[in-house]
């Protein structure tokens, strides 16, 4: 027989099998040495076959490990089901907003809910014994007041390492923060005044909703695209429009959807604030965590002007509980540090020392390189349990990085009321509505995938499926 | 001779070696044994004399150390020189407060600046121990997030401080904070909006003014003042006159002024502020530190009605640098709790078990009594050596707990420019205008007296007299 039909016939064969389901989203796929073997074919022939299967979207190589049956889940839709848009500048509207603590302080649930990367997948024994070194070198240093815009030799490190990504950052210009949140509280306390106007996207981090609510802000919203992230264009049409005072976004790997938009994209968005005089305060807390390795480009590096405020944090890379981040000041560095004198006066000592320490002794790019490798994992296994658990039209994002997976259930599942159902059987997620500004997003939800794979997430997330098909009942 | 006569001779042979100096300020006097002997007189007679010059005011009995010459410094003065009271509401203008930072952080001084306590007179190395064994025991709680409320073990030790100063406080209603600033701020936030009016008293810590200013509050102020602390009823008449939205109160050894407000002041105080519907902050950083050994009881102990907010801290007691403070919630816990999520999320792990274990093993009673009499100690050696070097009519403030002394200085001489000239001598200090809504005080000088005694204060404080008595040629 000739090879192009050998090929294609073994393709037809694997082709109905995912079909009918004996082969499942997620499953792996023979070597092709062993497919080889198994239908009689040589290698070259199984390589056109998997690429075949490949480009009909079926399968999918994964780095390092072979071939896999792709999740048959559909991608979230990149327009007309959006959420409907605030084009005029709104107050935020969410009472649910106000409900989610509770949950998030919760530890009696599988915390799916939590956008935080598990012990297990950081450095956390390296960080421990270089914490105790700390302490036991300098214990007066340690528990004594650190000056309230950070240790110096933690400055330099974070300076660094944007050098590394191509950015040039002054050590002068940082404040360390007791992580991102406060970076950004900070941020935008200093630049606002009740009754602004603020661009944020939607869906985004119900953390900025609330911060947004709580300085009397008002909002317009600048949709975030599945693939292609921030709309630039309508960012840019937005600040033609209105009277806008600053703009917070999260252009790598947005939480909760964990998409990224691209330099030529960020580029215009710099262009526009820094032609409207306003000020973008970017969350760029997801920056390291990119599947692909290669970390995408602050908004800063687009930024000649001075109008970028850079929030960072080592909660989601190195430890949550160290409470360490940062702002980059720009020309506005000295209006911060007075801020967070008067907020926090200055962050806690030992953990700026713990962490400066740890980047000094310790391969930082090793860790990342590990959580990275275990997030793509997690996520692809979270992508493929939903295809085969969830009820049929579930659809799910394809972040290129971060710790999220934003899921759309089919109507009329409410993600309030799957919400509700998971947590009576001990696992925790979080309601799409928390994302809006206006409690939209109901049929949305929101899994973490910063634990490591187990078969307790495995059975969680058919539980959760079994519990949404309940619901179309 | 009569005893009558014979310690009467006595005295006025001490009492003019006094006046000539040949027995000076802060220095001891014999023992009652000692000068018996030297003056060949009985031990009653002795006591007789000593006895006869501290009802002059010329000696003080200091406790189990003896007697010693007092210090010649003038008590501040409790009315007539007061600082201009602002009646009206009216926004902090005060340029100077922006200045302050930069010599906060400096490090190169010697830092009497700071109202923070030297780890010299803490535990420091029981902490050191208690925080190297919370993270061996459990690496992954201690460096993952703690609740946004708190640790619990440690919430519940927080409570039972209080419940041993007869203060009924629930763990379920303190938050804890990055340090006492924080707790402060978020209750400002949380409670007021821009334009509202807020009372302060005068003189008052900057930080609070900075955090008033920065959230466009207006003020009004009630007096302070030396011995008596705040002015109750002049606070009952400025809640009857205005429309007050909130207080922020240090009854406690005040900041800078080191006052203590009476418990009958304190009652009508919180009357005051029940009966018109204010929220009274509580600053109440230096509660522990009274040089007595008595804990003066919080403003929270006389409220019925849910109207104080407390917030406390451990930075002046145990670390400054661990960052780890508190806020009293009573009816606004949750409230509190929101802004806790997007100001800071949650207070730093490590720090917060450190805390909670060293509560636990340690005896943090004997620390503290450490603590408040090597202050005590300090602040009469302070005293001591301004009545010997610095200008006559300078006049010193006689805190009964706290870390700062509060100097008036003889007119001509300005605040700033001692503390200018101070700075070139390697001297940190802080001006008096920095305590100030609208920059008064303009002669006074906040002095830390939280290093242990050493020679090189004795002749800092021996050069800055030098420095003042140069301002008055």
């Amino acid at each position: 027989m000739a090879d192009n039909l050998l090929y294609a016939r073994l393709a037809e064969h694997l082709r109905r099998q995912i079909r009918r389901g004996q082969l499942r989203a997620g499953e792996r796929l023979p070597s092709l040495r062993r497919l080889g073997r198994m239908q009689g074919v040589s290698v070259a022939t199984a390589v056109e076959a998997y690429m075949q299967l490949e480009r009909e979207g079926l399968i999918e190589a994964r780095s390092r490990s072979g071939y896999y049956v792709r999740s048959s889940t559909m991608p979230l839709p990149t327009a007309g089901a959006m959420h409907r848009i605030s084009r005029t500048p709104q107050a935020v509207r969410n009472p649910v907003l106000l409900g989610v603590l509770d949950v998030l302080a919760r530890e009696d649930v599988l915390p799916l809910h939590a956008a935080t990367p598990s012990p297990e997948l950081l450095p956390c024994a390296a960080l421990a014994a270089t914490t105790t070194r700390v302490l036991r070198r300098n214990p007066d240093t340690a528990l004594g007041y650190a000056p309230p815009q950070g240790i110096a030799d933690l400055r330099k490190r974070i300076a660094w390492r944007y050098a590394q990504c191509g950015v040039d950052v002054d050590a002068d210009e940082i404040i360390v923060t007791a992580g991102g949140m406060e970076a950004i509280s900070l941020a935008l306390r200093t630049v606002t005044q009740r009754g602004d106007v603020v661009v944020l996207e939607t869906p985004t981090y119900y953390g900025l909703l609330q911060a947004v609510a709580a300085l009397g802000l008002r909002v317009i919203e600048v949709p975030n695209l599945p693939g292609t992230g921030i709309d630039a264009t309508r960012f840019a049409e937005l600040l033609d429009r209105h009277v806008v005072r600053a703009a917070v976004l999260i252009p790598n790997f947005n939480n909760p959807m964990g998409s990224l938009t691209g330099d030529g994209d960020k580029r215009a968005i710099v262009a526009a604030c820094a032609a409207h005089g306003v000020v973008l305060i970017e969350d760029d807390l997801y920056g390291e965590l990119a599947y692909s390795g290669e970390r995408p480009s602050p908004l800063r590096r687009f930024d000649e002007h001075g109008c970028v405020l850079t929030c960072g944090s080592f909660s989601k890379s190195l430890s949550p509980g160290l409470r360490v981040g940062w702002v980059l000041g720009a020309n506005r560095t000295s209006d911060l540090l007075r801020a967070k004198c008067f907020s926090t006066v200055a962050t806690a000592t030992l953990p700026q020392l713990a962490v400066a320490d740890y980047l000094s002794r310790h391969d930082f790019e090793r860790a990342l390189r590990r959580l990275r490798r275990a997030l793509a994992d997690n996520v692809q296994r979270c992508r493929d349990a939903i295809a085969r658990h969830w009820p049929e039209d579930t659809r799910v994002s394809e972040p290129g990085g971060g710790l999220a997976l934003w899921v759309e259930l089919p109507q009329p599942i409410e993600g309030q009321a799957l919400f509700d159902a998971a947590l009576t059987h001990g696992i925790g997620t979080l309601p799409g509505h928390l994302f809006s500004s206006r409690g939209d997003y109901r049929h949305h939800l929101r899994l973490s995938c910063g634990l490591p794979w187990s078969t307790r997430i495995e059975s969680a997330l058919r539980e959760l499926g079994a519990l949404a098909g309940r619901q179309l009942r």
